[in-house]
């Protein structure tokens, strides 16, 4: 008979880890690309926030590896890869069109969206894995993901407003 | 001078639509594959219920794209892409290991949350564009893909207490 697999939780919690570290970085180095691309002044403004975020996201995570005792090291997230394609493509093609800002947020917000889930993720399995210290990281994370969620929501409204203009 | 992108936000939503129109497609030939590698009977029912709520929801986008008199058409959605290949992942990484279906749920949510994010943004646009059956539609769909993710977040804290089973 075959042995049975014996991963665990915690290779999974450790796996996830890696792929959200990678796909952060990822997203770190596409957001200067997407701020020279708009021209809306609060979604520059938006973007380079989150872009300070992102870097401290990532610090946590490195927090995190330090209390598994792994190294930092990240996995290639194909996900996130494939969001950041979508952005790449729709900053290409609608790029001087009235259109550019609302595809471009609703790019970031199908990344946010992916980051959302995963966060969530981890934070029940570290809570599971009475990980406490971990959770609280991930739902810090977490809360200033949803926030940069919702007002990118309020930008895509005023964006689409331009559709006209 | 060159001349100005002439993209509109119809544009913007007829893309969209055949992105997500393409992901559906790619999820709803994924969800067999699930189904097989998990042994969990909730688990394995919520996927059937999913996959045939799926096939709904493409029936949906086919009359969206009829009511912009356009051919129902998929564009490759490289996110949907990339999001599958990491389930599939889990799947091959952790496939008898009671860990498996907390990563198969997780890989799921992952997906729901970017369907949740573009019906969310699609919507949006259709209202805007005063396509008020399409919103309808859309709005439809986006009640059932965040019922779905509800369901799985239930499945997922049950899944994960399996850890040391």
């Amino acid at each position: 008979m075959p042995m049975a697999n014996q991963k665990t939780l915690e290779d999974l919690f450790l796996d996830t880890l890696k792929d959200v570290y990678h796909g952060e970085k990822q997203a770190l180095r596409a957001y200067p690309r997407i701020v020279k691309t708009i021209d809306d002044d609060d979604l520059k403004q938006a973007f380079e926030t989150h872009r300070e975020e992102t870097e401290g996201q990532i610090e946590r995570l490195d927090q995190i590896f330090e209390m598994l005792g792994k190294p930092a090291r990240g996995k290639t997230c194909e996900a996130v890869q494939g969001l950041i394609e979508e952005a790449k493509e729709v900053m290409s093609d609608f790029k001087g069109s009235p259109a550019l800002d609302a595809g471009v947020i609703a790019a970031a917000q199908a990344i946010e969206h992916y980051e959302i889930s995963r966060y969530g993720t981890l934070r029940t399995w570290a809570n599971e894995l009475g990980m406490k210290d971990a959770a609280k990281l991930l739902e810090q994370t977490l809360k200033e993901e949803s926030r940069t969620d919702e007002k990118l929501t309020k930008l895509a409204e005023k964006a689409a407003n331009k559709k006209a203009a």
